[in-house]
Order: structure tokens, then C-alpha cells, then sequence
């Protein structure tokens, strides 16, 4: 593999994930991953632009924001790319009554959304809340759609938390997609336009920018597939066998965003 | 299209679907579809052989059949292909200890497997037990194993209860298989082995069998891949734009089993 002095040159910008590579997800709260409070400190003190990008689809862009200050983080809502903002953009635009199968935490998100009479479905991550029943729900509303619209926000196969791997909404999105016949629209990672809008709030271009993960196909392959470079962090949901994924090849792989910023502070940019 | 003469001709052996096909299913219990109790006795009175050949995995096979006599058919445990005895079997084989994410209406199948530390996952129609807590040990269950078997009774996507559209245990299926990037063995149809054995019971080619169901995809395309002729019925989950189907064009549609049963009677074997 070439030297990181090339593999990162003419980077000005970089993407974070935030949960596994920030912090490691427990039920409503979290811990830092280690080095990655003061990574995210040195990387602001750069030259390097910062933004954070998730798929967080459980809490609130603003509960997310504070449990992360909580944690010590330097971060801000206006600094982060999320996909409850952007879903509810696009609701408002298309006219969409949602049926929402999310998690209560995210709910305050949508209060200014029309839910009746629903002709299409939101799904996020749902957590408990993926009962057979609400499931059930969704999948009925769909079949009863002419043209049924399914909006995901991501599709991320599994996360981790401290308790273990936990099952996420892309794993819910495939059951809907199967029963129902249809494609579900991606608000969030892997899909290009909203890599393409985080990048747009940063000012740059694809090739200027470097995407840090720890999900092997939504983070690295999604960036790359942008046209963005991509390192996968051996912290969150990583696991050894991502290192030979079939399809996916990270532009490098780092222990954590701790290795990560030092190795871009050493070579980005120059 | 071909005369029904044409299309039936050399018929010897009716494989019946069950649900959608003899009676609509409701929460542990059901209705006949009007005609079909009579439609049943018919067919066993003439010269063609007859097999049920069910997916049914949210009870056991005696229930299933007790339930059937009770609503008038004619029909006895021998004469039923269901999809968790032949599992059990394939469980034996293999040395296979399951984590069952099934119905309770179903466990008293597998009362003589062992299912202390699991090495497979056995996923059937479990309906209100497809919490997020069963599925996410499932997932679990299968991301621990070095080489992931999931073994899948039956694949449908929906069937029809007279509440309406339920969601089937092929959408939890497609769940854990993008989560855990793994296909899942299918026993029940559409698997082409399940048809087979079917046929082997009758002791007929796929040739000489037609096969009779609600299902565009389950039972009239995997049977048409198996070989076998197969009418659609427009009961049970029948939906019209099934008539309009892109992959699958079924051998004839008809009303409902009565009707099915009358045209066979008029031209097969002939």
C-alpha cells in the first residue's frame, strides 16, 4: 500500500462518524473511545475542516449534541450532518404524511409533521419500538399506497454498543423492501447526495475530503463511492474480517481516530 | 391462452396450498372458503391423487389438521407436507443445536431437539414474538457462529388474516440475512426440495402435478420452476395486479378452489 504521505495528500477536510468512532452507544448514554475527545480538539485546532456525519436515528440531533458536550466533545448542532433534519426536509417538499416507525427518542424531531392520514413511511432505528406490530403497521400502510414511498433514514446492517451488536434499521428497511416489493429511499449513509451534503456545508469537493468510520460498507464504501478517500477506525462495530471485506478496500486502516488524526495532522494538506 | 383441456392435460395429482386456499386464517382460528370443504371431497373422491403442501409455521401440525377438520375438510396429518417436521429432520442430520425464533403455537415440534448452546437459528412465522429483543439475539446468535446457518421455514412475504395483509416470516428472513450477509435455507416453498418431496409422497413427476395456491411467487412460481403446472386462486392473499405479475404467469387463475377443482374434474387425465 502506498505511504500515508500520498494516500492523504491535498486533504482538507474531514468527515466524522460519530458513534464507534467518538464514542461507544449504551442505552441513553455512552462512553468516549479513548484519545478521540482530545483527536476531535486537535483536528479543530488545524487547518483541517471538520464535520461530523451520522446516521444517528435513535435521539435527536440536540440530545445527541449534549450527550457528546456531556462526554467532552467540541461539537455543535450546526456542525453535524444528521438524517432527521434532512428527512423532514424532504417531507415538506414532497407533501409526505409520514407513518413513523422510529424510536420515541427521535419523535420530538418530527413535531411539526402532518402524520395523518399517512401515504408514505418513515423508518429509522427503532430499538424496542420493531415490535411485529408496528412492523406490521408499516408494511400495511405500504400495500395500501399506490405508489408506496419508504424513506430510511440510513440503512446501517448493525452497531455496537456495550452490551453487544445490536441489530439497525437496515436490517428492518430489507424486511419492508421484501414483503412489500419496493425500494426504500436513503436519508442518510451510504447514499452519495448525503455525503454530497455534508460536503457542500464544508465547501469542499469530494477529492479534497477524508471520511473516518467504523462501518466498513456505509462509512468507507459509501465515501468512496462519493469520490471521497475513506479510513476505517478498529474501534465501534469493527470487526477483523472487514480488513478483507469483498468489496470494500479502506484507504487505511487506523486503531482509532486518535492514530487517524495524528497520521492526518502528519501528512494531510500538504 | 390455451384451452383449460390443453393446459390440464395429463393432470394425475393435485398438490392443494392450504391457507388462502381451504380457509382464511385468524388469530387460532379460521373460516372456510366458501366452496372448499366440498371442493376438497371432490377432488378425493376422483381418480387424481391429492397432497396438502402448507408453509404453515405458526402451528403445529396437529393443530393445523385438528383446525382443518373442525372447519369440515377432509384431510388427516399423513397427507400434509409442512415445513417443521422436515426441518427437525434436517436439524438430526446435521448435528444442528437451533435458537428458535418461532411461535409458541409451533415449539412442541421441536420438544426432542437440543437447543442449549445454540449453533444454527431456526426462524418460522413467529408473528408478536418477532420482537426487537428475539431478532437482535438471533442476529447475535448467527454473528458468533464461524459459519452462520440459518434455517428458514418457508419464505413468504405476507399472508392474509381476516384482519388483514400480515407481515410473513420472509421480510424477518431478508433481515437477518443483510444484517449478517448470509443467505438463509429455505425449507417450505418455494424451495424446489420441498416441492419434491411433495411429489415423492404422491409418487408423481412434477410433470404429471399441478399445483393449486394463493401465492403468485411461493406457490405458483416455485412450482412452475419445480417443473409442475399451477393455477393462482383469486382468494386469500390474491391481490389483482398478481394477475400482472413481472417474473410470474401462472398456468390459469381462477375464482377459487371450487372452481380449480371443477376444471380439473372436466379435463385432467384425459
Amino acid at each position: 500500500m502506498a505511504a500515508w504521505g500520498q494516500r492523504l495528500a491535498g486533504v482538507r477536510g474531514v468527515l466524522l462518524d460519530v458513534s464507534g468512532v467518538l464514542f461507544d452507544g449504551a442505552e441513553g448514554s455512552g462512553v468516549p473511545i479513548a484519545g478521540s475527545v482530545e483527536a476531535v480538539a486537535r483536528l479543530k485546532r488545524s487547518r483541517l475542516k471538520v464535520r461530523f456525519c451520522t446516521n444517528e436515528s435513535q435521539k435527536s440531533l440536540g440530545d445527541l449534541v449534549r450527550l457528546l458536550q456531556q462526554l467532552g466533545f467540541d461539537i455543535s448542532e450546526g456542525e453535524v450532518t444528521a438524517p432527521a433534519p434532512a428527512t423532514c426536509l424532504i417531507l415538506k417538499e414532497r407533501g409526505l404524511r409520514p407513518y413513523l416507525l422510529i424510536h420515541d427518542g427521535i419523535r420530538s424531531e418530527f413535531d411539526q409533521i402532518d402524520t395523518s392520514n399517512p401515504n408514505c413511511v418513515v423508518i429509522a432505528d427503532a430499538g424496542e419500538s420493531f415490535s411485529y406490530q408496528n412492523m406490521n403497521k408499516a408494511f400495511q400502510v405500504l400495500m395500501e399506497l399506490e405508489n408506496p414511498v419508504l424513506i430510511s433514514l440510513g440503512k446501517g446492517r448493525y452497531y455496537k454498543e456495550t452490551s453487544g451488536l445490536m441489530l439497525d434499521v437496515g436490517a428492518y428497511v430489507k424486511a419492508l423492501e421484501y414483503a412489500c416489493g419496493i425500494e426504500a429511499e436513503v436519508v442518510g449513509k451510504p447514499s452519495p447526495e448525503y455525503f454530497k451534503s455534508a460536503l457542500q456545508e464544508m465547501g469542499l469537493e469530494a477529492h479534497q475530503a477524508v471520511m473516518i468510520g467504523d462501518d466498513i460498507v456505509g462509512d468507507v464504501g459509501g465515501a468512496q463511492q462519493c469520490g471521497m478517500r475513506a479510513l476505517q477506525v478498529r474501534t465501534g462495530k469493527f470487526r477483523p474480517s472487514d480488513e478483507h471485506h469483498p468489496e470494500v478496500k479502506a484507504d487505511g486502516y487506523v486503531d482509532n481516530l486518535a492514530e487517524a488524526v495524528d497520521l492526518l495532522l502528519q501528512h494531510a494538506d500538504k
